[in-house]
């Protein structure tokens, strides 16, 4: 089999509901608001728009009926914003799943097509 | 954590100089070719058509550099099909790739968030 130049992709994301919470995307983006502490900075940083940004996170608190951001004195555009405890954890959680995933399907994958 | 309800979803493939090979769809296709000796049936049963089945074969071959299908007397349309020893193999590594991941991803997102 000329089969040394496949490579394995996979994509994986958590539901409730049937739609989708997050995936590594947004959990990117949980990061660096809880990096950068502001949405705007956060949302700027991966090239995506401060009102997408609030869409998403709206998306992800209602979907996983989670509170994960709370935004600060300033209002939603001047104001900073931190993730909540349950933010913070909601990333650990996903941080522990996501840790060595991609490397076990590598492996799996160059096992059955060695 | 209201995360009672969350659920995990993943997505495997395969793809050789960045484009998609296979996935469980195409390997489905071609398990049901090996079943039923024909492309046409074998569509029909996933309610593709056959040009779209054919195309799909088209691309796996070429870009995973195997030949998987041959047609028998009667061409393309009125003749059966079968799988090549290597489409045969490349179904064999693809299942023994595929068996229990899923069940293993969904564990591992258990185990985070129990």
């Amino acid at each position: 089999m000329k089969n040394q130049k496949m490579q394995v992709k996979s994509k994986v994301w958590i539901e409730a509901g049937g739609e989708v919470v997050a995936g590594d995307g947004k959990i990117n983006l949980l990061e660096r608001i809880e990096e950068a502490g502001s949405i705007q900075k956060a949302a700027g940083e991966i090239g995506m728009s401060y009102r997408h940004a609030w869409g998403f996170l709206q998306k992800m608190e209602k979907r996983g009926g989670i509170k994960l951001v709370v935004t600060q004195i300033g209002g939603r555009e001047g104001g900073g914003a931190k993730l909540t405890p349950q933010g913070k954890e909601f990333l650990r959680r996903y941080s522990a799943f996501r840790e060595g995933l991609d490397e076990y399907i590598e492996k799996k994958f160059r096992q059955a097509f060695r």
